[in-house]
């Protein structure tokens, strides 16, 4: 990696070699001491901007300059990244036009696919056999399947109340399953436990500096669609705050090799019910970030953390790029998912779609200023948590295999169609 | 559509206009006067091959001098296509490769939506606003997702048995649902009736002419991602035979514009509870397709299907392939699913995985014959139908949140892992 120059800790600024640390400041400890990754911006922004020129957006190998990888045969052999971005008209009389990059077509089917495959190379550069994660659910499929691929074993710890879909997922891929009784929070802590004990390499949220680097790449992807031409503003779900981390260093990267005049203002939304980062914003001053947890609840499992891990660095990063915070309720979360359904075709999972309820909110707070551009990104498919999008819907009309029933039921429900 | 000369009756031969008929053969009836679409290959193959050596794969798009389509922007706003192809090497000693066309991260999540555009492109030129079809789910979604993303409204037929998460995803997208207690091919001629009556455009598979050239994408694309040099070998699973269909023809248009020498042999994969057309096949001798309908059963819903309607296509195409079909059972689709997701990181539903239970079942037999390289289509993510995939694989292990409950179900299931 000879275009990474150092880790720097978020919290006290120590900076340490390249390879020094494998995870978080020792002196700030697994909290507070999250390290940043350096590059050199003047050698690496300019391979960068050659290498995003030739030919179209295909997957994160696109952006290694900016990204710390040794060796690119050791990410998995999956397309990571390279997914869609959709643009739509005429939102409302305000807003020209939504950007929706829809993660959910990466491998296993979420944007944690960024992340891992950028620990996994880590893993297999250091021939490393075994991993670990702690996750609310995609960050652990997302494991299992890309080092299943990669051939490599894992042991995952998940809340047992997780989605039945994302912990088949586990199954299928191979993994050795924890399932906690207990919350998110307390499976965290388990598996960092476990980790020290048995030395497995962690993959958890946070703990390793290279995650944010590659959950990054979809504010890097994002610019490259729209041939470094942004939206003015991002919505952006949030949990652990890792993504909205990754998307802010993203955009000033892009800022600090001149690729962009102005990073998209990032707006991060939480669930009411799990609002640790967002509370902990609204406090912050540029100082100190001073955290109280909580006891999370939402229906939007993928965020449903109370103790967020990467808080440190999504109130700085956030604070920094002069965006903010805003939580959403479970209802607002479920009528984004049908909308974002119905009119875009997008399925999205329950804390994808809270993004999007972000961007309905600050529309109608009339919260966006002089926006007229918006970008949202989906984080996760919808079929990973089918039980929470039924919430929303009618059932569907049973019938049996005859005409006059399918008469019948539609006249009933008040249907009427031209052809 | 200046390329297409007009539509072909498969069985009766009869040649009518580009837009004459909209379905089937008038003289030939629904099942067995299924049309195909003629092309003008000198001029279309000439367009084809100048734009394919444009740059690299986006989206079907790429390949419209040999699809279908009117206008370009009546194509629903999501990418369709575009899908990775992975190469695993050193399957075995015999074989040097194996390609994987993973159509999972489609929009809806499946290889349907390649066909879906096309009807929906051909019905929106026509000013149509409202679709049907029957579908065992993966087609009913695929219309439901691309259809609320065009703006249209949706009838959609699905036996009630249908995976929970297929389903949802109907709902979630705005369809009217009707659940049919009964078989899909019970819900297939329901929704045929219904659409008749209510005078609904009818995207059921094999109706409408356009569906197996949108199915058709599949093979232009593997051939286009591997610069048309092509396996010798292909595996899809077979349901109603349209993807089948759409592969063969493919790949024979490709050695008729003189892209590819030869086609590839494709051999087709049904479950053994519904292979009908497997069973039409072993009797054919180039003349008439016989069919006898039965009852079907597996565990592969997206191929459980006793009444397949594109079984003269699928039948005489393969024929002239020079192809082949094999059953599977549902025991060897459930173990093919499990390595398939273990081994490759590829999470397929079971219908998808039927196609790699057919090639390890033709590897067992020694049937590859000379083959070095073979390619396999995975039609649907494992997302799809959870249930099914966890039949194959033991639970988590359940504990409590502290390390000495891990150690002790470590110690009990016998694992040992090295960091």
């Amino acid at each position: 990696m000879k275009n990474v120059t150092g880790l720097r800790c978020v919290s006290c600024g120590k900076v340490y070699g390249p390879a020094e640390l494998d995870y978080t400041c020792p002196e700030c400890g697994t909290r507070k001491g999250t390290l940043e990754v350096l590059y050199d911006y003047e050698s690496s922004g300019q391979e960068f901007k050659e290498k995003v020129h030739e030919g179209p957006v295909t997957d994160i190998k696109r952006y290694s300059p900016l990204l710390p990888i040794e060796n690119l045969d050791n990410l998995p052999p999956l397309r990571i990244g390279g997914t869609p971005l959709y643009g739509f008209h005429e939102l409302t009389d305000e807003l020209d036009k939504v950007w929706i990059k829809d993660d959910s077509g990466n491998p296993t089917a979420s944007y944690k696919d960024r992340a891992t495959a950028l620990a996994i190379a880590a893993a297999r550069q250091k021939g490393i056999e075994t991993m670990t994660c702690a996750s609310t659910g995609n960050a652990a499929s997302s494991l299992a399947g890309l080092a299943a691929a990669s051939g490599m074993e894992t042991v995952i710890f998940v809340p047992a109340a997780a989605p039945e879909a994302k912990i088949a997922q586990l199954l299928v891929y191979g993994a050795n399953v924890f399932a906690v009784e207990g919350s998110y929070d307390q499976a965290y802590d388990l598996c960092l436990e476990a980790a020290e004990s048995y030395g497995w390499y962690n993959r958890s949220a946070a703990i390793h500096p290279f995650l944010v680097e590659g959950k990054k790449s979809g504010a890097l992807e994002m610019a490259d669609q729209l041939n470094w031409d942004l939206p003015d503003t991002v919505f952006v779900s949030v949990g652990d705050g890792s993504i909205i981390s990754g998307l802010c260093k993203g955009f000033k990267e892009l800022e600090q090799i001149d690729l962009i005049d102005e990073a998209p203002r990032v707006i991060g939304v939480q669930a009411k019910g799990a609002d640790t980062i967002a509370r902990a914003f609204s406090r912050y001053d540029g100082d100190e970030v001073e955290i109280t947890d909580q006891s999370a609840s939402t229906i939007a499992d993928s965020i449903s953390v109370g103790k967020p891990r990467d808080i440190v660095k999504a109130v700085k990063y956030t604070y920094e790029n002069g965006g903010c915070f805003l939580t959403v309720s479970d209802d607002e979360i479920t009528s984004a998912l049908i909308e974002l359904a119905r009119e875009r075709g997008v399925f999205a999972e329950p804390a994808a779609a809270a993004s999007y309820a972000g961007l309905k909110k600050a529309m109608n707070k009339d919260d966006l200023g002089d926006s007229e551009e918006v970008g949202v990104f989906i984080t996760g498919s919808g079929l990973k948590d089918v039980s929470a999008a039924k919430r929303g819907v009618k059932g569907p009309m049973r019938v049996s295999p005859n005409l006059s029933e399918v008469e019948r039921a539609l006249d009933e429900s008040g249907l009427s169609f031209e052809s």
